[in-house]
Order: C-alpha cells, then sequence, then structure tokens
C-alpha cells in the first residue's frame, strides 16, 4: 500500500497548519493556503469559511460524535460509563488523525491569544453538550457537570500526551491511564481545610465578588 | 452594629453590577456607573482601569491568594492537599464577599460571550499556575496539571453553587462535598471502551486534525 494521498479538504489542511506554524496564523492568506496545496482559492473556501475553520472545524464534528456517544451509552451506564463511550468515541475519530498535523495545531493554538480563548470556549462548549446529554439520562445537574467536566480534563490532556508522546498506546489507552490518575489523585484528597480568618467576625476590607 | 457602608470602590463595584444587569455591559459606561455610585468618574478610574475590570480584578487577587497557598503547603503535602489549601485561600477570600454580587456577576459574564470567553480565559490561567506552582513543589508535570484542573472545577462549580444554594454552608463545606462528589464519581469509571473501528485499518476518509 502507497503512501496515502490526503484529498483536497486534507492537502488545505496540511498547507495551513505549516504556514501557521511557519509565519502565524495572523500573518497567513487564504490564498498562500490554497497556493501552497496546490489548488485555488476557490477550493479552499468550498471547504472552509474563513482559515480559522481548519483549525476549529473538526471540533465540532468531535462534540457531536462525543454527545452522540454518551447520549446513546447503555440505560444502565452511570455518568462515569456513559463519558468514558463519549471518550472513546473521541479516541476512535481522532485517533486516525495524524499526531504531527494535532502537534501543530496545537503550537499555533497555543501562540496566539485569540485562537487559545477559541479552543477554551470550543471544549467549555463540549463540557456543557456532554453534561446536558447526562442531564437527559437522568443524572442530576451537579453530578452531570462534575462528570463532563473530569471527561474534559481528561480528553485534552490525553490529546496532548498522545500527540507528543512517543509511544505507540493509542489515544483511548492514554486516556484510561488519565482517568486512573485523577482516580487515584482525588482518592488521596483531604478535606479542605478551614482557615483561621474563616471564623473571624471582622467585616471586609474591600469587597470581593 | 449598623450596616455596613461600603468604600468607594465597593460602592462602584455595586452600582456597576446593577448596571451591567439592568441595560447590559456594553451598554453601560464609566461615567455612568460613577454616577449611581454618586461619585465622579476620575475615581471611577483611579480604582479601576477600565470597565472590564470591575468584573475581572477581583480574579488576579484570586489567582494570587490561591497560588500562595500552594506554594506554601506543607512540604509533606501531596498534590491534592496543597490545591486543598489553594481552596481553602479562595474560600477565604470569596466567603467574605457578598452572594447576591456574584450571583450579579455571574449573570452579566454568561449573558455576554465576550466575557464569558475571557472569564473561562481567567480560569484557565488560574488552573496553569496552580499547576507551574505544583510542579515547582516536585509534583510531575501530567499529575500537576491533572490536579490543578480538578481543583478548577471543584471551585468554578463550588463558587457557582454556593452562591445559587438557599443554604447557609460555607464555601468551604460546598467544595469539600464536590470534592466528595468527584471522587465517588471516578471511582465509579471503568476502562473506557475501545470501538470496532479502533482495531480496523482502513485508511481515514479525511483528517481529522
Amino acid at each position: 500500500m502507497g503512501r496515502w494521498q490526503p484529498d483536497s479538504r486534507g492537502r488545505l489542511q496540511e498547507a495551513a497548519l505549516a504556514l501557521y506554524s511557519e509565519r502565524g496564523f495572523d500573518q497567513t492568506t487564504a490564498s498562500q493556503i490554497a497556493e501552497r496545496a496546490g489548488l485555488t482559492e476557490r477550493t479552499f473556501f468550498r471547504h472552509f469559511v474563513d482559515k480559522r475553520e481548519v483549525l476549529f472545524g473538526g471540533s465540532t464534528v468531535l462534540q457531536d460524535h462525543v454527545v452522540a456517544a454518551v447520549a446513546g451509552a447503555d440505560a444502565t451506564d452511570g455518568p462515569m460509563q456513559a463519558v468514558g463511550r463519549g471518550l472513546a468515541a473521541a479516541a476512535d475519530m481522532l485517533g486516525a488523525g495524524r499526531k504531527d498535523l494535532i502537534r501543530q495545531r496545537h503550537g499555533v493554538i497555543s501562540a496566539n491569544p485569540e485562537l487559545r480563548e477559541r479552543e477554551l470556549v470550543k471544549l467549555s462548549d463540549c463540557g456543557a453538550a456532554v453534561a446536558a446529554a447526562l442531564i437527559k439520562r437522568g443524572v442530576r445537574d451537579l453530578l452531570a457537570h462534575l462528570a463532563a467536566d473530569a471527561a474534559m480534563t481528561v480528553l485534552r490532556s490525553g490529546i496532548e500526551r498522545w500527540a507528543y508522546g512517543d509511544d505507540d498506546r493509542s489515544l483511548a489507552m492514554v486516556m484510561d491511564e488519565l482517568l486512573a490518575d485523577m482516580k487515584a489523585l482525588l482518592l488521596s484528597a483531604s478535606a479542605i481545610p478551614v482557615l483561621a480568618s474563616q471564623s473571624t467576625d471582622i467585616e471586609p476590607e474591600s469587597q470581593h465578588v
């Protein structure tokens, strides 16, 4: 089997990530991306509404995959089993991607505050959607949000660790290990200490909202 | 003891939150805030660099408190004990604040996508700072980030639950309960299932970065 030839969308994505990495996101135009990919600007805009969508188009697809898996979990699955299925769906989708491209994407986003904000919003939206899917399954609100947040932590750290790791473990395996690490960490947690000043009756000097 | 009279800063904060809630953040000017507080615009700008700082000035102070407590934890404290001290410091600072103002702040931020992004960035920055403080204590990178993320989940949900709750429990108690809930949730987690498609050898149709 020869080297896999990416389709137009894949070629545009590769070219865009390479250019964003080389000269920065703000300094790259759609026309330059198309040129690098050996395609026309019109083709670029047939695949992506703008430069940002190259980076974030996949986030929506990922969220849909994760939420569908959570919603479709067995009726007997508890909240963490259901989010486990969501994480499996994410591993399934992302595991087919290329680590070098994921690393490039991560580097581009980290270097740009605006893109970093957008990434945080996307992750937060995904967490909210997972929580909503859990609530629909009958999980009470608070637990649904905690489970969804834990899942997002594992997903985000898992992708990063998997993409930058130099071993051949699957993304699902890496996330499994992170879940186990979180479990061990929380087991070691003790009660939150009450500070001396909490028991005093002194009026606050200035308000802290 | 009579009703506590807030200082100028507190009065400006109260006036700003009331106006942001009534007419929206974008529709409120610094001059209107000053007028409502019975102070001059000059006084407003002596306390806040801009309208946003009324909402986010406290976030930096909070982060500094949390990080200092994590860094100052006993040498024998594990990562979750250290973040527990950070959460205690947060409870100490915020517990002195007024729930009605915290609810107003939350409402204003939720209603405005730009403010919501900023809040996510602030929380992410705080998490990164906590992780850095843990790494300095000798916690390995990955565990430091997991512990910091868990702490931010507990902090964010805790503040919300505490501010909107109708009981008299302290913020530290609310966060304690959330930690226990997270622990129970993670204990119930099972291995992330491996989906059938992960074992196939088919080339991906399109790349997922």
